[in-house]
């Protein structure tokens, strides 16, 4: 018997997925991208600089930091700029999401520029971080290509697509892209990132209840991996058109 | 011979207004403002506490928080959440927002109640802090109404409407509703909240550069109150309709 | 039927106000400044450096810092250097007190210098930044002429001089200068910086409860430039004498 | 050809591991751990009291802290007590830790008590957090034996063993248990935490060159399994003796 | 030959003590203490509550906090407030302050109440320590005789009186009261809190150039014996009068 | 009748201390300290950079740290990096700790570099400081001895040796060495640093409840004369031996 997941989706399903670019307009790259009712805004901002670490090595570097506005949430949370700092939860995330997109980046063809990629949450409903590396690779390239219009790069510093989504076990049985209602009513998760070879970039699974078995995790992978190509086609058809 | 604005406007012509309310979901108001290309969005929050300073007092509190968010700028600013404090800019904007509501509320009619507005910036482009009072408001009275639709109050705590707009002085002549543009070139500017009986709340205004002579005050509050006036009628507009 | 404000003061009447120079000696200004029972010292401190954003464009920079000693108030508040932070009313003064002082100085006369007022309440009674900024305009004053002694300027940076003043509508009657007995039960007031032009600077007005109409806005002006004729003489008073 | 280990090890081979029970005396359960070079002091301190959000419903809690002495590495770090705040990686790491240990145990067998798990690395020479989940077990079962022999328990809390290892692929080879050396040197690295029923707890895997393959990521969770039955057996040795 | 110090005293004069009471009105005890050039503002405050650690336990407490005026210096000095926190040098500063004034109080005697001395350098030349805890103690006496004519006390909590003066080795001469020129040139100093039982409450001798030898030890207990005797008579004489 | 301390010591004896050199294996100098029960682990490291007051001056410096291991003591203590900043009683312990350790540096000797020395307290049973000093002063001879090794130094920087003991009063009876039971039912305690040429470095004594008399200040200098004399013996003998 199917165990009916709280959105009446299959367990192999998406939620509906919209990457909509040029939602602001300063930001080099700008990018509104939903997973259903989490909406996070992804902005990739130029600066021809490098943290000190790199300054004189001709590498560029690719880095996120990650927000959700108060009442992007069922009830208020405190505001981080107001508390005086960022939880970990919040620089756990904003580390994930700086690893995986300089894994598709050639840091030398960038030569001594930061990209920085701010990833706020408007609206959230699960998997805001999943929803963020997917969104931020969009305003990556869109940046890029910004670049590229004004002459600034001799070879493009993009190797590679990147893209993330959640698996879990929900009631038993391996479901795709948890929602909220899933999410906290869900003994193991795991956040996947894949580029478009299929390599895997990251893997994050956490079981606080049950522990998961390896069959089971082979069974999360699956899902994870067809997840995952059906959001790199929706990078790709975001990205095919024209920027707003 | 007549000046010309950057953006061609007439000296008393606000930019485009936009208020849609239930931006968001999860807020008991959320409204996205849009003064020209300055877009905030506004979130009205309920809680059943009020600060230490109120308690047992049977008086509610209404506050505001106010961000920006890092790329909603021309060039990139520092997130506050990881610079770890909030600016002195922040802090005084969320001041006001803060005081210009209360001004419109009875805080004996909210009960032991805190509203929170949390106004954020996903673009700027002048005069955000005018917006945000003027969309603030209109999320306010959404909350009060979810408030109302649950039988929580037994009195009405809206006694008044309030809106905010911006005035100046640029290349000479007095202007309404400046935008960044406008806003970098102006010696002179001040920011006008005003309710719908005609009132002032506050007046702020500036001149690091020419000082102002009262002639050229006069002027400048005539404006502030033809624009307050149009304010005011797209508060109404927007909440004529059921909320999406 | 006349209100008798708390002090016995007439409406259009200051407290007494005092001007001490040289009150301390290490500072190159430095003056007690009293309104009444509100006592301030305001050192101004030269520095032959400028802040980031202007080095090497040849200009000055004037700032201020604004602090209140824990026990200058009826009760102790806490100590800001303990709490670890600037509370937002700290700041929003030390903005305010910055932007009136650079009102009347010639940046580039100054040359890359910066002239820091610390202006440090030693005793509060209402109208601590309206006196800081009356008495800060002094002591930037005698640093100027600290620096001229020395030679080290070609021309005078200060073009004009500035003063503040409170007022308020106090059981209906607009008065000047608010005591701590008026300011707290006063529903409007408005603190004005004027230059000896007749020109505003700063007008910063504010209803928490009643709103006030243009006609009493007037009315305070009117009883601002009448407080601030007196105050600016009574500067002139002051720098006539030679410095102790 | 096989490649060579910077240490010599074969590819599934640990490095030495002790566990020393007992190693200061205040806490209720203390072990020093060494993986190799590393050296972490893990503590277990056992408090009457629940966090907040557990206050009277019966529940205890486990957490965990972290931290690394300034020069327990190559080159000196800051001392995060001085520059005021713990870095991402460190809240990263505790707040692993602390999920690692939770997993093993029932929260309504403790009471509303808090078992504390600080763990300070002494020396750090690649995979701390790992010793660290490793030693940190040995405390927490002194902290609950602790408490058995004070009759606070009725039922044991604890309901298996968990064990961590850190995995990764050196020059081509999957191997078990990185050392510094090989750490820096390595494109892909899995940290992984199981219980003594071969479910995984935590899997984390990164890749910031080279994305592993679907094999590459069988070939490591075997040696992770391999790696983590020696240390659940390592444990249990420990725990055989008297608490000296 | 004897040396000449700075200031032209003989080794074992003190500079002109001044200590002035009521200097501002809130507080229950206000001082401005002089040692020479070096003013410090003590107040002293009565809060009817204890810190938590002894809620409940019908003991009261004593407590200090430092603070320098930003130019009280000869160069101006950051904000501590505006820095986010104390130094190293202020937080020892204003613990000594309360464990010396601690040394002359009955806790018992106070019950649940708190006495906090604030001390707040106008102008430094030297000594603030020492003229800090010579002035609080007059602010404290202050503070309990208003608590006693409002008869909240039965019993005096003051058993005996406090003061402090620095000794130190200037070109190999013992000297009382060092000034700032003798402190910047010295390599040894020591600050000297003693009772009016001639008993020793505090030494803090430091010698980073110089070690001192026994025998110089002893000479410099000798000059602050004979130092704080006279301080200890300048309190007596300025708690003889009425509060002004 | 003699006074039985808790330890069963005599009045002058010492606790049994060791010093074990090579303790950690990447500082320049590394060294357990036990004082009885009070273990402390100092690092010392070389850093070829001086603070900004010393660039270019051809001057080292000398800097220590201290942090207390959260459960180093009875009952756990916050971590100072989790709550944001040291406390008072730990910058007062690490100022102390680099003002003994300069006092037998010759900096210009030195060169432009730092060595910092790290004084963490693994375990606490009283007179951590004091310990730490002793400890620490054999780290620095330790990386003293490593940079002559690399020739990096002409001459020898270490003009002397450093060691410091606690005294106080138990019972009336001055004893030496306290350890945590003496030290807690004690109402004076002093903390002496010396050199081996019988110099006193730091005297710091306090009676928060008993002044002492002159007598009894000599008693207590007498007896940490002869244990800093044992102290100094211990540090030979432990840098006799070849480093481990």
């Amino acid at each position: 018997m199917p165990v009916v997941r709280p959105s009446g989706r299959m367990p192999d399903q998406l939620r509906a997925v919209t990457i909509e670019r040029g939602y602001t307009r300063h930001a080099e790259g700008s990018v509104l991208v939903s997973f259903g009712q989490t909406r996070v805004l992804c902005t990739a901002s130029v600066d021809n600089k490098v943290p000190p670490f790199l300054r004189g090595k001709g590498e560029g570097w690719v880095t996120a930091e990650y927000g959700m506005l108060p009442r992007a949430t069922h009830t208020r949370s405190d505001r981080e700029a107001s508390r005086g700092k960022q939880g970990g939860r919040t620089l756990e995330i904003q580390r994930l999401i700086g690893r995986a997109l300089r894994a598709c980046v050639d840091r030398n063809a960038l030569g001594e520029r930061t990209i920085t990629l701010d990833c706020d949450v408007l609206q959230a409903d699960g998997g805001t971080r999943t929803a963020a590396i997917t969104g931020a690779y969009v305003a990556l390239v869109d940046a890029v290509r910004w670049m590229q219009a004004r002459k600034e790069l001799t070879r493009d510093p993009i190797h590679g697509a990147v893209a993330a989504v959640s698996v879990g076990i929900y009631q038993g049985v391996p479901v795709l892209d948890l929602d909220y209602a899933e999410d906290s009513g869900c003994d193991t998760d795991m956040n996947v990132v894949m580029n478009d070879g299929g390599g895997f970039i990251e893997l994050q699974g956490t079981a606080e209840g049950h522990a998961f078995r390896r069959d089971e995790l082979d069974a999360l992978l699956g899902l994870a991996e067809t997840g995952i190509a059906e959001l790199l086609a929706a990078q790709r058809a975001a990205l095919d058109g024209p920027r707003p």
